[in-house]
């Protein structure tokens, strides 16, 4: 049956699904109203037709600038540089950070060809070049390329000694075990310690 | 972002997919060519406005009548029953049955109010009817409702004795272990052992 094969297929172009989860997938929207479907479809073609990036932070958004960077509540001295858009999803949940974003679109990665001309960091430079700039708090991936990028960042800010540039913390995850950690997030938590009070 | 919002709970909806893996995917289908959200879309409705039940087998078709009980080499005095369509493709991937089968749309379950009315359950017994029908193979899944379905068609079968009823067996999966299966399996596989030649 095209119409069954034809969907699976496409279910299983979708990152962590693989054949067998596909099939099932199709199976169970095939048991469901046609309305499930037919709204599933809707937003697919809505979320690829109507996201695009804020031209101010590169995050994901429905209009010209997101919503964060149009909120006058938040701190606009302070910019946090995550990899992703959903890297900043993940940092809004915490609920923690009131400043603003910047999304590079990747890490440098030269052996996949990825280097600075590749990421929004020319458009990084010149919003970190605003004088109401404070901070700079590099918050990509605790991963070698994101290590590296963050390096890299940090070294093209360094010329502006008004501008504070930090790097996120790495230690064990919170609620996390000291026995199955690895030993180098061990050995990074152990010296970023700090003095209880 | 009601997009992604809306996008995301869409996926949520789907069996296994929790709010997290499906945010992860709607950040992956944003990032990928419009071309894969507009042609998931596309197979998604199709699938939901094609698929029809088989009117001789209630085997999941495009058609009027589906392609096994079209195909003129099948042999149609074998009819193997089974409680879903996705029971038929596993059966098929298997290349071992040439028969024609019977879907039941689900097994009896009297806690749940589901009863033999609920079921295509009247249709098979007039297809069993039919001179030429030689065997019926009872592949309801070896769960205690598939065993009771499997049991209560067994009896309505009974009367003719012209008509050959089987059940599929009950033993170790292939490339299981013995050690980690349990005892009611291992108990079938005993009571269900075989000569060797």
């Amino acid at each position: 049956m095209p119409a069954i094969e034809d969907l699976t297929r496409e279910l299983a172009r979708l990152p962590g699904i693989g054949k067998k989860t596909a099939l099932r997938l199709t199976y169970h929207l095939i048991r469901q109203p046609p309305e499930q479907s037919r709204s599933l479809a809707a937003a697919l073609v809505a979320a690829r037709e109507r996201v695009r990036r804020c031209s101010h932070c590169y995050n994901l958004t429905e209009d010209e600038v997101c919503s964060i960077c149009r909120d006058p509540r938040r701190d606009s001295g302070l910019m946090c540089i995550v990899e992703e858009a959903s890297d900043i999803a993940a940092i809004e949940r915490s609920g923690e950070y009131r400043g603003l974003y910047h999304v590079l679109g990747g890490h440098l990665s030269p052996l996949d060809g990825i280097g600075p001309d590749d990421l929004n960091i020319s458009q990084l430079l010149r919003r970190a070049s605003d004088p109401a700039a404070r901070e700079v708090i590099l918050a990509t991936n605790p991963s070698m390329e994101g290590e590296a990028t963050a390096l890299y960042i940090q070294r093209q800010l360094a010329g502006n000694p008004e501008l504070r540039i930090t790097r996120i913390a790495r230690g064990i995850p919170v609620g996390g075990d000291l026995e199955y950690t690895d030993g180098v997030t061990i050995a990074q938590a152990l010296s970023a310690r700090r003095e209880m009070r």
